[in-house]
C-alpha cells in the first residue's frame, strides 16, 4: 500500500532536565528540546517523525523553518520520495530565496536534519523495519541515492561511495554478531559541569557498575586546575583501564587550549572533545598535531558535509562526532561516515536524540561501512519521554526491534 | 538627553524586482527582503533602524529571532550600550541556549546583524552625526570596545587592534580629502544571469555612461561557453581598461571551478567571486592557487569573524567581501576590516544592504585603517524604498550627511 504524505506538522518540544544535567562550560542551564516534524499519511497508523536537537531556547524558529522547508512534500509518496532522496534534499537545501539563510547551517538546516529524519523514520515503518535493517538490506546503488554528494567531488563522489560499499560488503558477515551483543554505550552523564566533585566520583562509580567501560567528564572551567583536579578524581575512583574522555564545550581560545590541554594530557584522556570554537578548523588543526596522539573530536555543531570535508582534508579531527540531529538527518549523517571512512578517521556519534536514531546508525556503520566496533555516547535524561526508548544492558546498546528510527515522542504530559 | 530603548519591533519586508534583476546562477528568482529591527525610544523622533539582508524566503524566520534575541535591549540607554557594546554582542551571541542554533551563523546570526545595526543607527542618530563621523571621531579604545574578538586571540587582540588604529591614525590626514571626493562605486546590475547577451552589452555601455570604470558580470553557467562568451562580449562592450568581475554564487564544485577558472583567466577578470560552496576554505584556498594573479572574492556567505580568520589565514580569499548585513553587524564587519588590516587584504564590501550602510564604512575603512581606495559595490534596485538613499554621482558615492546609518525605510506602500 502506497504511502502518501498528506499533511506535515511541526511542534516545538523542550524538557527540563534534572538539577545540573546537560550543563557544560558554555551552556550553563539547558533544557533539552526538539523540533519535531510529523509527517501525517492517509493511513492514521503510519507516520513519520522526525526530530532535530535542540537546547531548549528559540526551538520555536526551527519549527518555523520545518513548516516553510517542509512544504514541497505534501502529497508525496514516500516509496517514491526515497528512491532519490539525494536530489529531494538538495532540492530542500538549495531552495533559491531560503538558502541565503544557510547555506547549509543554522536554523534552516536543523529543519532539513527533522524533516529528513522524518522521512527516514516512514520509510521504515512502512516497510516494516526498523532504520538498521532498512539501511543494511539497500543496494550500495540505492543507499548513495539518499545522499546529496554535491561540493564533495574532490574527495568522494556517489561512484566513488558505490565502490568503497562494495568492498566493505565482501566482509560483511564477519561483522553481522554485532547484532547479537549489542553496541558498547559510554556514559556522558557522569561529570556534568555544575556536579560536585563528589557526585562526580560517585557517577563514575555508579558507571562502571553499570557496565560502562568508558565516560565523560565536562571541562573548560575558567580555573584550568578545577579541569585538572577532576580528571584525576574520576581516574582515582575508576582505574587505569577506564576510558576518560574530556570536553571543553568550546570553552577555550587557541592559545587557552593548547595551554590547558598540555596539563591535562599526562592523565591520558580517551579524546579531547570541542576545544574550541568549531567553524574553527585551522585552530583545530593546530590542536590535534599539538596533543597527538590523543585526538581531539568534534562534531556537534559542525554544520554540514562541507565543513567535515574540511576537517578531515586538513586533519583537524581525530573522532568525528557526526550528528544526524544537528547535520541534514540521517542522509547527511551517511555522506559523513562514508567520507570518514575514506581518511580513515573514526565516527562516534554524538547523541542529540539521546541514541535512539544513532543505536541504529552505529550498527549500520560497523556492518556496512566496516567502521571498528568503539562505543556510542549515552545519556538517559529523555528516556521517559520517547514511545520506544533505546535498551542498555550491561553497558551496551541493544538492537532495536521496532520499525522505524525510534524517534516517537510520547505526547505531552504522558510520560 | 539619555535615549532610553523602551520598545523593539521587528519586520518582515519583502521587494520584487525588476523583471531579471537579481538573477544569478543559483539565485534564479530573487526578492530582495530585509528583516528589520526598530529600536524604540521615549523620544518619537528617534528610533534606531537596524536591517538584515535576505532574498526574501524566510526573512520571517529572521524576524522571529530578532524578537528573541533583542529582549535583554529593553530598558538600556544607547550611550552606556555602546561604551562596551562588544560584550553586548557576545551575550546575545553566545546566550547559553540559542547558541545551539548557530552558533554564530544561520538564521540567529542575521537577527543579530539586524539588532546590531539598529544600535549603530540610533547611537549616530542621539549623537546628530552619520555613521562614518561617529566611527571616525571615537578613540581607538572605544572602537576596539565596540567589537567582540573572541576566538581571534592568536590573530589579532584588542589591544592589537588598538595599536593598528594608532598607527594608521599618524596618517590620517592624508586621506581625509576622500570625504570631498566621493568614495568611487562599481555596477553589479550589469550582467544579472538572466540578461540576453545584447542587454548586458547594453548595460555595460549604460554604466561607462554614468561614470562606472569596474562592472560584474554573472558567470556559473552549467555551459561554461555561455560565461566565456558573455565576458568576451562586455569586453567588447567596454574596452581593456574597464575592470570586469565575474560571480559564480557558489555554482561550482571544485574540479569545475579550476576548469571553467582557466578558460576565463584569460579574459583578465579582474576578480572571481564565490567559485564555490562558501563554508569550503580548502577549495578557496586551492582555486586562490590556481588563478593567482587573479584574487578571489568571496564574502557574502561567510558567516562569521572565526571563519574569516581561517580564510585569511588560509591565503583562500584575495578580496574580502565583508557585509555587515550578514555578519554580526557593524560591530563584526569591523572585527573582519582589521583581520584584514593585518595580513593585509582588501576589503570590498558586498552590499545586502544596497550600499546605504557600507557607503559609510568604505569612508571609515580608507581613513582610519589606511586601506587602499578602491570601489563599492552598486546595486540601485531598492533606491525608491528609502527615506535617504546613497547618493551616486559619476560613478562615485557621495558622502552621506544625515545623522545615522542611512537605513530607514520608507513605510510600506509610500515609495
Amino acid at each position: 500500500m502506497p504511502h502518501v504524505i498528506t499533511k506535515i506538522l511541526a511542534d516545538d518540544r523542550r524538557f527540563e532536565l534534572p538539577d545540573g544535567a546537560g550543563s557544560d562550560a558554555v551552556h550553563s542551564d539547558p533544557q533539552y528540546g526538539y523540533a519535531v516534524t510529523q509527517l501525517i499519511t492517509e493511513d492514521k497508523n503510519q507516520s513519520g517523525t522526525g526530530i532535530a536537537y535542540t537546547l531548549g531556547g528559540g526551538t520555536h524558529l526551527v519549527q518555523s523553518a520545518i513548516e516553510l522547508l517542509s512544504e514541497p512534500l505534501v502529497g508525496q509518496e514516500i516509496e517514491a520520495l526515497m528512491s532519490d532522496f539525494g536530489t529531494v534534499q538538495r532540492a530542500m537545501a538549495e531552495h533559491h530565496q531560503i538558502r541565503w539563510l544557510g547555506p547549509h547551517k543554522g536554523v534552516t538546516h536543523l529543519a532539513l536534519a527533522s524533516i529528513t529524519n522524518a522521512c527516514f523514520d516512514l520509510w521504515a515503518k512502512a516497510r516494516g523495519v526498523p532504520l538498521w535493517k532498512l539501511l543494511l538490506d539497500l543496494s550500495p546503488e540505492a543507499l548513495t541515492r539518499l545522499i546529496d554528494f554535491s561540493y564533495l567531488d574532490e574527495v568522494l563522489t556517489a561512484d566513488e561511495a558505490v565502490s568503497i560499499l562494495k568492498e566493505k560488503a565482501a566482509t560483511r558477515s564477519q561483522r553481522e554478531h554485532i547484532l547479537k551483543e549489542g553496541y558498547p554505550g559510554y556514559d556522558t552523564s557522569v561529570g556534568w559541569f555544575a556536579y560536585s566533585d563528589e557526585r562526580i566520583m560517585e557517577n563514575a562509580r555508579h558507571a562502571i557498575d553499570l557496565g560502562f567501560t568508558a565516560m565523560k567528564l565536562k571541562v573548560g572551567s575558567p580555573q584550568p586546575e578545577r579541569d585538572v583536579r577532576r580528571v584525576k578524581k574520576i581516574r582515582e575512583a575508576v582505574g587505569d583501564d577506564v576510558r576518560i574522555m574530556v570536553d571543553a564545550n568550546q570553552a577555550w581560545s587557541l592559545p587557552k587550549a593548547l595551554e590547558v590541554c598540555q596539563q591535562l594530557a599526562s592523565m591520558q584522556p580517551y579524546w579531547v572533545e570541542e576545544p574550541t570554537q568549531p567553524d574553527d578548523i585551522l585552530a583545530h588543526q593546530t590542536i590535534a598535531r599539538a596533543i597527538a596522539p590523543v585526538p581531539v573530536a568534534v562534531g556537534e555543531a559542525v554544520s554540514n558535509r562541507v565543513m567535515w570535508k574540511n576537517f578531515l582534508q586538513a586533519g583537524a579531527v581525530g573522532v568525528v562526532q557526526a550528528d544526524c540531529t544537528r547535520l541534514a538527518g540521517i542522509s547527511e549523517y551517511l555522506a559523513v561516515s562514508l567520507l570518514a571512512t575514506k581518511y580513515p578517521v573514526k565516527v562516534i556519534p554524538h547523541v542529540g536524540d539521546m541514541g535512539q536514531i544513532h543505536h541504529h546508525l552505529v550498527f549500520f556503520n560497523h556492518i556496512a561501512l566496516g567502521h571498528e566496533k568503539l562505543f556510542l555516547e549515552y545519556i538517559p535524561h529523555l528516556r521517559e519521554h520517547f514511545m520506544h526508548p533505546a535498551i542498555v544492558k550491561d553497558g551496551a546498546y541493544q538492537l532495536p526491534q521496532e520499525p522505524g528510527c525510534s524517534t516517537d515522542l510520547l505526547p505531552r504530559g504522558k510520560h
